[in-house]
């Protein structure tokens, strides 16, 4: 359960006093984006490395990197990308009839080659990129964020339903070297990516909004509409599994929405039993917010394998049986003898927990109760997680029937869809900032529908139509 | 702070049924000793990988491996150690007299070459290795624990003030595919890699003990004394810092000994204040230890940061400065506006826990109180550990004086030597198995001595006379 | 002086008895081109070898090759290419203005884009690939060599002018296992590569030409004329210094022609020497000729050091002075107390012969007589070599007015122009196989003109006006 | 055919003016062997050359190295060591009783520790290395050249039958930056190492002769005597293959060496034929020698393929049985239709100029006579080359009865072991510098014995008798 593009994010900087900084001639840029295997390979310290040493001395030095960078006729843009387009093929169509070679299959040369397209009616000598981007929003309405960059300028945009999140930092000094006058803006999928860059979160890029960072600050330059008053549909995967506990989305902190996830699940789902613990690290919020919630003490179980991976010792038939189970340590006496109740964040293909099951019950443990903090998945995601197949789904498995029984503990429950959806619900808030641009959004009358959230992974139902 | 070894472990195994396993014709054995640069290699996936792979085959494969292997006059024999010869000198000028050149500075091939040296009483063809480990043992007594193979032979070795660890665990069938004849010896510095390769824990190998592990199981040859009644010396920051919570050490889990130890800290140094938590990882069952003693809830307040490492923003002045403050993400919404009581295991140089300090109150902490789970460290550590110079040790600057406005908390309190030493040995048993040849060593008069803990480190009382 | 491309070459095979090959399902095709550096990859067996790597099983495998795949309207279209299009800007502007973004700078991409958009009078569901290639070549009047594949027929093309060189081979069974009914065809810049595939040479393909190689064999297709009765321009310094002596280009080996370059240079520059040599390797054949010419011993003075890049000492300043010097070893006793005529094949900079006529003399040559088997460079080219700026070329400095002096011989003297275009001409044939249509193309009203040779580089004449 | 080491070579560099090198504080010294496994890993410039980065500052920069290095009672030796121990069993066997452990099955750790070993006569304080190199001379006559370094001086060591070569340059200034009083001097296996780090020849280290070097310059400390009046046993082959032709040994070029052997060759196997031509490159000098004596021209028919090993292609039977002939092209226009004799430098195995000729008879060739300069390989050699097994000798084979039609050659001749010894020794010289003191060897007396060559791999005769 993996997304595609695991963050975006991009540095602009300026030092209003008119004075440059010295590494960044003219406006220090820096935009990047990583997949996980260019993470992958920046953390085993090979090659990759070269991909992300750019310049920061504007576009021209770009060219190498992750975003997409073509020259058009009047110059060159960079586009950077976190989603999937639900009508991809569509497009890809439109943008071959008209004689265009694609040289990949990503996105992001389609949105690239769409933003090359002279529209109708711009003239000839000036291109209207915000018109370019508002049509390309029109001609495909979900999923993605977005940052495209000209010359000075960049373009923060979010598709009309907020599936994949984007939000505004702003630099702040970090030292008493740096200059009170310091200015400067961050644009990321993750807020949480602010406080180790020095900046602070400053609010989320809306749905359907078009943000433009200049040397002048920030400005909204248009918010395009959700056709016939659709809610948003803000990735509920996100809350559940994707970000970082400390990063914010629609004004609440992810980890408080985990909490909450664990507080619903005890109401739930409640056991007999001593004590909650969790798979460690993503449940452990979950599991907290159960603990408090039974009034059962709050124990670890479990510890996690800091040499797994170093396999020092030649694999053979036996060592694979071992599995799972070499990944985590058995905290044996802290729970001998004691009913657990287990919590975890998500059981997509079943397979992991039956070995941790198997590995309390071995050290001891007398009853193992699984709680799962999120619904089951049931369903193919096509707006950017990689969702495994429907037949390798647990939950559309004939396994699912005795689920307890499959995977070897006393109880398995999954949170409902419902819990999920008020746990998250409850504490988010429709931002409306003083300085959008009102330009007949249907956002000003319906404010109810100023929050919604995409659960087609639970439930199936999709925020558009998908066309194929 | 760093073990100059990690981990030495050996996987002995037998078919007692005479069957001999396909891909370890006579007699399988792995052994090997990972450094902490080896380790960073594999896990990286460079070429260090060539390092760790070997035939299982017999000695002739272990040639090039991590292992110090010689020819001797009477064949190969292979060396493994953890620790540090605290007569390493003395013991190096021996050889070097009598005409042995030395092709490294380790330990590892100082003893080697000192087990290589003919005896003056063995008789020419048959060497008597167990004479020649206790002539080594009787001439340097700590610090370190041993692997020596000859043939297909193992000898386990402890030195008489164990003061590193080592312990020895039991193959265990994992599958219905495996004998259930199937036996097999695994020595490790730390229980806790049994588990991952699919052993059980059995025993500690004692101070001063010799094992032997051969196709015939287990056998104790002999147990070399310590002079004039000393009590032992176990490292007692193996408890405090390196081991894994899941080790097991004299009869007790090192979990339940840090839990112990937040405990005792509640009861020395208690706040007025909201919450107990944790720098992650590893100072998480101190803080538990210390909110249930203290009655006070436990909330997280960091997560840690799993992009750092990634740094994908060219490093630069600014980006330096935010230093350690970008390992950790601050949960505030878990702690705006309360006192916290923040537990580290161990306060070393003093230079982490002060930008942590400041990520919390910049997030709106109202008070930081530092409690740590460990008495400051003042001197240097002749036995095996990595401790920096006394000079950069905080507890020895002038900045210790007034430590907690130096780091930026509300308070600082350290753990009393005592307190740790009683946490350590409420639940330390004196083990001595039946079957432990009693050869006039002194453990039988004086039980109370059988519990012992080096803290140098902490006192500058060492467990020997140093000779330089 | 390097080639940007070196090689294009492209393997594809039919088994006529309808049988596939288990490896190529379908049909077996490979195709690749080589850029220096990628070569350069290759040779040091690092992961530049993965980029070499594709399955032989359609098009789909090559995605990830050098020859630029892009998908079309109609499909996935791969075009390797050799050479530079002298009016790419004008080109780049046409595609440009289209609305298509570029992602590289590279005439491959530009090339490709142009294959991509729709003619107009194409149908809307027949591409048609020879009128899409006619119209490039009437575009762009040269200099490339190109290889064009879709779906299973690859169509090879040679620009108007016939600038870059480009051959067919036939494959030819290697052993009795073949099937003596494997037929198949390769197209190669330099048929040395021929041989060690197994191939033999076939013919050339003729400037302009448009071959279409399929299941069926190779047919002509078209033949684009140049204008106004314009004489063909194959780069000469193919013959001069890029190709392979065993290379055959106009129906003549290279070796041949540097022979005879070697004779005319002792026709125009005799010495009164006593011994003829060469900078090994690539002036042996013309001192050689020299030598033949001149009635004079040809005698070997210099051998290559293997051991050059070997760097095994710290350079240092004074190792760094030794330059070129390390590269060869003299061969004192051949030459001590004599005088040489040494031949090299170009001299561009100056800077390389200087300290061999140094090496020479202090290892007792008598006097050393430097002359060169092709004029000097002067002009740059605007085709596909990469030659120095005007500025660093020797023979545009005030140096050269003395160049013997400068570089420490006793006498230079280049080959002058006529006498390299009459070594050349000699040998070379005007081909028109038989199955060459003749759709009024001017070849067969002036054959004179059938024999051309670009001498940009000597003389500033370019073969076309040149566009900016 | 291999040398087990290609080169062992030394720097040793004083600037007598009392001025140091601001590199090389106290002495500059560099010193190292490199095995063909290294250096193939230094041109493919992966991590091998780490390990020829060392400081230049002293002994203790070298601890990495290849040179073994030891730590003895009086400090570090480091040994580098080209050759191979005729009775190293029975060296081991001592060292082993000692007490001493043997981490490798090198000869050069064999001769570091025999060196440690403290002779019976030594005075505690004051080790005598003379002394203790010239035991390890007598304990073991042959074959190996060595340098053994001490504090500030160098030992270069050849064994008493001068089996493998070592040599002395001097270091000149190169430029007129250095000084004129730079002084140093240089040991390598090949004085054509000398040429490409700014050296001059200065004279072979005579069999038996241990040359001290100091900042004092270098002096003949002693020559150790063959015994029983023996001749020297200088290895052959270092003339015939291994040494580059630019290479001076006992007075005479190697290059003039391997044409007279073609003079010889075109005395004792004539053939009637068109023109004389070469294996390239190592057999030019025999093939220009043999046209010279037979008064046939001399014409290139092969050239080198610069392209192989970019096996561009996926590898598959097809390719794989090209074999060889990818290797070489074919020169054809310079032979077509002609009788070619053609001279290789040794035939081995015979399957490499099997396919050589298959190429030349396809390309045209009307008659192939082959003539080898060199006998056949009939016996192993113990002295440190690495010649394949007996039976992989074709010498040795049936096939060898008829070998021209074995490999499809129309003659097949080897040079006679008279022919070839007559060819080097007509040029030999024996050399006796003043400078060495005649402290009893039987040198000055049997001066004819001065000269003689190792052929035990032709002739089966050994220069001493084996031991095993």
């Amino acid at each position: 359960l993996r997304s595609r593009l695991s963050q975006i994010i991009l540095l602009f900087q300026v030092n209003p006093g008119g004075k440059r900084q010295s590494q960044a001639p003219g406006m220090g840029l820096v935009n990047s984006t990583f997949r996980e295997e260019q993470i992958q390979k920046l953390r085993t310290g090979n090659l990759g490395i070269g991909h992300t040493r750019y310049s920061t001395s504007g576009i021209s030095g770009l060219q190498n990197c992750q975003p997409f960078v073509v020259e058009t006729l009047h110059g060159k843009i960079a586009v950077a990308h976190n989603g999937e387009l639900v009508n991809a093929k569509k497009l890809k169509m439109k943008v071959l009839r008209h004689g265009v070679g694609l040289s990949t299959s990503s996105d992001s040369e389609l949105i690239t080659q769409l933003l090359a397209l002279t529209p109708p009616k711009e003239e000839a000598d000036t291109p209207d990129w915000v018109a370019r981007i508002r049509n390309l929003m029109t001609a495909t309405l979900t999923s993605y964020s977005l940052l495209v960059m000209y010359k000075d300028v960049i373009y923060a945009v979010r598709d009309p339903y907020g599936n994949r999140p984007l939000c505004l930092g702003r630099l702040v000094p970090v030292s008493k070297f740096d200059s009170p006058k310091t200015e400067g803006w961050v644009v990321s999928s993750e807020s949480c990516s602010f406080q180790s860059i020095g900046a602070r979160y400053y609010r989320e890029v809306l749905p359907g909004e078009i943000v433009q960072i200049s040397k002048h600050g920030i400005k909204t330059l248009d918010r395009v509409p959700r056709p016939g008053g659709d809610p948003p549909a803000f990735c509920i995967f996100e809350y559940v599994y994707f970000a970082r506990p400390d990063s914010i989305f629609e004004g609440q902190m992810v980890y408080t929405v985990r909490r909450r996830c664990g507080h619903q699940l005890a109401i739930e789902a409640p056991v007999d039993a001593d004590l909650v613990s969790t798979v460690p690290e993503s449940a452990t919020p979950a599991a907290l917010g159960y603990a408090q919630e039974a009034g059962l003490p709050y124990v670890e179980v479990l510890c996690k394998n800091r040499y797994v991976g170093r396999t020092f010792i030649q694999p053979n038939t036996r060592l694979r049986q071992l599995g799972v189970a070499q990944k985590f340590g058995a905290l044996s006496d802290n729970f001998a003898g004691k009913r657990i109740v287990l919590i975890d964040d998500s059981i997509v293909r079943g397979n992991t927990i039956s070995p941790i099951i198997k590995v309390l019950k071995e050290a001891g443990a007398k009853e193992v109760h699984i709680r799962v903090a999120s619904p089951p998945i049931r369903f193919p995601c096509y707006m950017g997680i990689n969702i495994p197949t429907k037949e390798e789904l647990i939950a559309n498995k004939p396994e699912f029937e005795d689920l307890a029984g499959y995977i070897g503990a006393n109880s398995v429950v999954y949170l409902s869809v419902d819990g999920l959806l008020s746990a998250v619900q409850e504490g988010s808030k429709s931002l409306r900032p003083n300085s959008i641009i009102s330009n007949g959004d249907n956002d000003s009358k319906s404010s109810p529908k100023q929050i919604g959230h995409c659960t087609a992974c639970l439930t199936g139902k999709y925020p558009v139509e998908l066309e194929w």
